[in-house]
């Protein structure tokens, strides 16, 4: 398989990014949408941001109010480190007293290029922190170009939970904000790009308790507001590379082979990879072929150590074609939790990998 | 405040029911729906069953698996109480080397009575085991009738999480499953019994992890299978009766003050009451009163001590006319997770109980 990542890698790094507020810095610009729009592709990037001037005993947490004209203030709240019951072990967020708060806030952020290397990033947010249920931020958006319109699917994060809302544009300057479209606990939604059977689909990933949880599930919809038809997709895989948490990366890519999905597996040893999965074309809940091995693996410096280390994880891909190779499928991905980077493969090769019969080992036969 | 139980209570146990199968006995018939049909009372009880001729030192988990007929079969899983990573301190369920089962499994069975005190139940179930999603049971229904059809919601639990699904019958003979209308993890869904400003609406219990989370949302939908315009309705209060978890019990009510909910709520100190919240009856997300102590709290024998203690908590309500006190909400609800008993309580005084201005304690200034 050829594998081939950007030699400028990462594309985007948070410095290259302008804060939306001086009382914060840019300390990510990751987990980016992607999509092909006209002779440009466009990035929806995750761009996350910390309090500044922060004592280096404190730790700060950024929290989004309403005022009554609906305009976000920022509230910034110091702890000091050795505060009873406060838990600083994730790098991500910080438990205090049995309260979870994040310790960065995003919005999401355009960037474009003609060249799908070099990108052009704006000065100011494409979607900001507006509605009670983004108080805490709005995360990990894919792209969908559906009946000529871009649905954007992303994280929103308030104190009542992590929850999928909807968003959309026809022009990349007016966003219009359509609600939470899943009730917490999920995340990792993508929309299938077209109508199958008579309806919208997506992928999810809700975040459950004891049973079950961390897999992907399906659902259907007539107006992309509504959703039904909730269906388990496909399971970790307990002695495998995707055995911890697994979620949907880009939006579904239709092949003459079905539908490609490329999406993200945790194992304790490697951490976030990526792999990919065949859905079939008029039934998606079956399950074609799906990778024994990751497609990419945090290998590089800039993939194995940072905010959080360790990780690959995709929102988005295009698909290009190319003289020599045919289409390559362009896989924009985070790295562990701070740059945007991009790794080209063959589609050819994907589905070599997907479709070749895997040498029955132990782990396969438990598992077919 | 005048609280009436029935002086017949526990109104049905255990060991009136007959089990499905001759491997099961009954354990538990509790957290019965309601609903007022013709000259009956109906009620749609859980009926929980646990494995027979279980050695003293071992645990059993029951298991339904479809055969290819989608007949169920019975399979029972045998674990020795001393087994390496066991953990046995729930009595509703194990979890075994991190995976979640539950020790008995439950269907729903009709119950019927002209008086509302003498239940006649019947001796086979109503609504059973039939599909994937409901492998480890279906609990806690709720019933309500729209449009001339009485529609069942449910807890529907597999090894891919606990769901909500929707059934519906016009006749108590005939029952037709219409499929997931929740992801995983979301229980205690209460249908409104009239549509408002147009839409179906729903009150759920999405059951989070770290943000949020056994907490009471809002949704809407157009058809009953596909739900959206999800919004946060009512939280914990963390210095009162209901600080630990909440979730709707009965079907709401309209009365001229607005839909009054009877809900559960959970604390420390009194484990699991009831209370009640009135809702604008056009606009059910406003809040207009919320009880500030309990209506029924476990006191008596059979609501104190049992399967699970310290528990009342409803899935049903009737409202009944009465010459000396108007009408009387007759609060179906399961107690210890075992039997069904009925509390009555006039809903003038309810609505009092509601409506009445509290002095302002520490706890009510610090949640106005």
């Amino acid at each position: 398989m050829h594998i081939t990542r950007a030699m400028m890698n990462p594309l985007i790094s948070p410095g290259q990014v302008s804060p939306s507020s001086p009382d914060l810095r840019v300390v990510s610009a990751f987990n980016a949408a992607a999509l092909t729009w006209g002779d440009e592709t466009m990035l929806l990037l995750r761009v996350a941001e910390a309090p500044i001037n922060v004592a280096p005993d404190e730790v700060a947490i950024p929290i989004i109010t309403l005022g009554p004209d609906a305009r976000p203030n920022i509230t910034i709240h110091h702890f000091h480190k050795s505060s009873p019951g406060l838990d600083l072990r994730d790098p991500r967020g910080i438990i205090y007293q049995g309260e979870h708060f994040l310790t960065t806030i995003s919005h999401l952020r355009l960037a474009r290029s003609s060249d799908g290397g070099h990108f052009t990033i704006d000065s100011a947010p494409a979607l900001f922190l507006s509605e009670n249920y983004e108080e805490y931020g709005i995360e990990d958006p894919r792209m969908t170009l559906l009946d000529g319109r871009v649905y954007i699917t992303y994280t929103a994060v308030s104190r009542n939970g992590v929850c999928v809302a909807l968003a959309s544009t026809t022009d990349f300057q007016h966003f219009t904000k359509h609600g939470l479209i899943l009730p917490p606990e999920n995340k990792n939604v993508v929309l299938f790009p077209e109508r199958i059977q008579g309806q919208y689909m997506m992928i999810h990933r809700p975040t459950g308790g004891g049973l079950g949880g961390l897999q992907m599930w399906l659902a259907s919809s007539t107006d992309l507001l509504h959703w039904g038809a909730y269906r388990p997709l496909m399971a970790k895989r307990l002695t495998m590379w995707d055995n911890v948490r697994i979620g949907a990366g880009a939006v579904p890519i239709r092949t003459s082979a079905g539908w490609l999905e490329i999406y993200h597996g945790v194992n304790a040893e490697h951490g976030y990879c990526l792999g990919a999965v065949l859905l079939d074309l008029n039934d998606p809940s079956l399950v074609l072929a799906r990778s024994a091995t990751p497609l990419l693996s945090p290998e590089t410096e800039y993939e194995r150590s940072g905010f959080y280390s360790d990780v690959v994880f995709t929102c988005g891909a295009t698909v290009t074609q190319t003289p020599l190779e045919g289409e390559v499928v362009q896989i924009y991905y985070g790295a562990v939790d701070e740059t945007t980077c991009r790794v080209d493969i063959p589609l050819a090769d994907i589905l070599d990998h997907l479709l070749t019969p895997v040498p029955l080992g132990a782990d396969f036969l438990v598992l077919a």
